[in-house]
């Protein structure tokens, strides 16, 4: 796709549903996608792959197993490939994620909260 | 590495120096660097990578051999392998790169702009 100017404060408004991310870019067999997420997401982790989560707005929450770690606004992890993980937030919060093509949002496990890959906004 | 919070405001407060990436994470065998930039870079492209590029703060110019596009903070683009393109902002503008590593920043050219890799903050 030729380069064009991606405005991720407008991708955000053209999608109400949480937990269900949205691809925006993608670069080489990676994606850049958009979710709102608010509540508490499923323990989970992806065997083969890290996960980076940047937060855009809101503050969102993410426990592991032996800590929890907070982010705001411009901030950002990487989750390592394996480590199992909860995402959650108190109110609704924007976030970016960035993973490669084919990972599904809720990794090894398949729930009411799976969703479906490569929704391209 | 363990799952730790990064917070991209911060990791910008410590350099200064311009056309200069600074790792801030990897993810699997990708990158998210940090630049200051003013000026204009030069011409080059990636033969083997697209890279994608975060307007963080400030306003930043890619010419295109056909076009040219403006991305203002919390824009972003991602530039197809292959093709060449030319940085350049008017005042100091802050973003963020994800690319693979090894990914030299002046890509097919060598000269007084090229940056020492992996430097991390």
């Amino acid at each position: 796709m030729a380069p064009h100017t991606i405005n991720i404060t407008e991708k955000f408004k053209l999608f109400s549903d949480q937990w269900s991310p949205k691809v925006i870019a993608e670069m080489n067999d990676y994606q850049f996608k958009l979710a709102k997420v608010q509540g508490e997401f499923v323990w989970h982790s992806h065997d083969d792959t890290d996960e980076t989560f940047i937060v855009i707005d809101g503050e969102l929450t993410i426990e592991f197993r032996d800590k929890t770690i907070h982010l705001k606004k411009g901030e950002m992890v990487v989750v390592p490939k394996g480590v199992e993980h909860k995402p959650k937030a108190e109110s609704e919060c924007q976030i970016m994620l960035i993973e490669p093509k084919g990972v599904v949002n809720t990794g090894d496990v398949d729930n009411e909260l799976t969703s479906e890959n490569n929704v391209c906004i």
